[in-house]
């Protein structure tokens, strides 16, 4: 589900000086920019891994950064979706993101699709970018489930029936990051949070940066190869597989915390979750993957009550499973709660002010994305004057 | 050189009832575009072959016809440009197209890059355009001078030096006919005037048209799938090296006369040209390819002078070439000396004129793209309501 940034607190917080020095890009404040698709309500996983940083990135800003917050649905486009849905996800995302506490005040949040210079942005720098080492990423390859020697064209429909049906790859999906470098480079960002499992692609945007700008203009670069945020993983797993992560496409709803769930509804989540018969509670993500993550998401819930996760395991030691789900639960209760309620009331709200929030964010993105690609479009040729 | 449209002009004069049937499309008048790459003042070649047929296309339209003509600078890009010659050749184009007559009172005269729907759309189709399908269309490969047996991910730079060193395909000439076909649907084009080397991407937009309105708008198919209009080829070569086209490619610039040449010029072309020692003037591209090449200049420049270059021919036989030279340098002359008054009229005016036909067409460019992609996105779920 995640775009990009998964953790994101540490470092974010403390601003730095720019290795990317300002007055070689001719800026001088951070921009931060990062991006979620559009699939409805957020879960634990996502609250925790990205969207509380977001907050906690907003909330440390200084008054000259810029943090910009992208609902992406030109990605989600590449795979298949339901129109009325993805209408649907989008609201349902930007409530969200309201609700854990962005404020369209300080943050520039939008929909990428309203937005042109994105798409405008990504044609431009696919000009120059090499087919063979697009084909060489592996994100494409993860998305249709394919092992990492797959190539793009061994994957057209097959010309007899009896063949291996391989699904079709779309030109979107492979292209997808050129797209992604496009959103980063569109904005000037300086900083991105960012989860380990994107960092080749933001490896790529700073290669598409630093090509162009070798390109067309050498002495002044005009765009900023981006840094990465990177802080130690917060990685939340399924209640009901917890050797993989909590993922808003396993089918069992029980899997997943959704940050809007009813007190009633952690509850029971949690009382289901797969754990095991050992004695006690003992912090082991291989021998006890199902406990040890109940630990994890009490402790990155709130990261005062203890000084690792393994040190809150010790305090609960002798406690009973069902002890532990019923304090893990009202945990997570207690945190969501806020976020839970400013969700109903945004939803339950006027629908023309969700949207007033989502034109006026696009609004303020265009205009900066506009900056960009009149700079891009100046050096490529493409003016009158 | 040329984007779309070569010969245009016999059965696009008359406009005729629909096939695609105005009520299933919502829309009952044709809309006509094409478009052309900025390189410069165009030659002979050019002229006869699209530009002139642009021309009696908007004299002949109907009130409630629409014409585009765009010059089509994000296609130039997939091949590596010189940025300030690219500007250069953009305002040159843009005065040629009106030096030949094209009206921007009554044709929309845009540049591509300055309208963002163009790329928004394309991103959009791209999502469900097969990569297999795109490996084995062949524009890419004769833009890169490669055999019609060349895979996309053959071309990746050789990881030995000793490797052949076969050129890097980029992503967006790999690309191209995506945006072509969102070129052309952008605009609910119903008719595309175009050379025989473009028919394989018309069928390509169309099959787009069709699957995009399959999933997204079954009852009431929201994008069109173009009609061609074709003519009789008027193919002229060039005149240094008959047996090839005429050319802006060339290095040769005696190979080909501008619609800009002086008197002069145009003679001193004309005399270099390369015929042969045959005594008399006879008609045959096989045996005598620069003779008919010349005939073929001064029938299609006044297709009334005789009813076929042949019957042409046979009014001349008893001509020296130095006399046939001549006479065709005087043809030439006569026909594009009007051209050649408007174009210095308009580069030797104010520059500032010349930028707004370009920004006005522009802005009616996006207004109609606009209203496509609104459609679009509504379809695919990117609204707010």
């Amino acid at each position: 589900m995640l775009f990009l940034l998964r953790q994101a607190r540490c470092r974010a917080a403390t601003p730095r000086r720019l290795s990317n020095s300002p007055a070689r890009y001719l800026q001088t404040a951070r921009v931060i920019f990062s991006g979620i698709q559009p699939t409805g309500v957020p879960h634990l996983g996502n609250y925790l891994g990205a969207l509380r940083q977001w907050v906690t990135l907003q909330d440390a800003a200084a008054p000259d950064e810029t943090l910009l917050y992208a609902i992406v649905d030109l990605h989600a486009i590449t795979l298949k979706q339901d129109p009325a849905q993805l209408r649907q996800w989008r609201r349902e995302m930007l409530a969200s993101l309201l609700a854990v506490g962005l404020d369209p005040k300080r943050s520039i949040i939008f929909c990428q699709s309203d937005v042109p210079q994105h798409a405008e942005l990504m044609w431009i720098l696919s000009c120059n970018a090499s087919m063979g080492y697009l084909s060489r990423m592996t994100q494409w390859k993860s998305k249709l489930s394919l092992p990492a020697t797959a190539s793009p064209l061994d994957l057209a429909p097959p010309r007899s029936p009896s063949a291996p049906s391989l699904p079709s790859l779309k030109l979107g999906l492979f292209s997808y990051p050129v797209l992604q470098a496009a959103d980063i480079l569109l904005y000037r960002t300086t900083h991105v949070p960012v989860g380990e499992d994107q960092s080749q692609h933001l490896e790529f945007a700073r290669e598409v940066a630093n090509s162009f700008n070798h390109i067309f203009s050498p002495t002044t670069p005009l765009l900023i190869p981006p840094e990465t945020i990177l802080s130690p993983a917060k990685r939340i797993m399924s209640l009901t597989k917890p050797t993989k992560k909590m993922s808003k496409s396993d089918p069992d709803i029980k899997s997943r915390i959704l940050i809007t769930d009813s007190k009633d509804v952690i509850s029971k989540k949690l009382k289901s979750s797969l754990t095991d018969s050992l004695d006690g509670i003992s912090y082991n993500h291989s021998t006890r993957p199902g406990v040890s993550n109940l630990i994890d998401i009490m402790y990155y819930l709130d990261e005062s009550i203890a000084s690792s996760p393994v040190q809150l395991c010790a305090d609960f030691q002798n406690m009973s499973l069902k002890a532990l789900k019923e304090k893990v639960a009202e945990a997570v209760d207690t945190q969501i709660r806020d976020v839970r309620e400013r969700y109903e009331s945004v939803m339950g709200g006027d629908a023309g002010a969700l949207a007033d929030v989502g034109d006026e964010g696009a609004r303020k993105a265009e205009e900066r994305a506009k900056e960009t690609i009149g700079r891009v479009r100046k050096v490529l040729g493409f003016t009158w004057d």
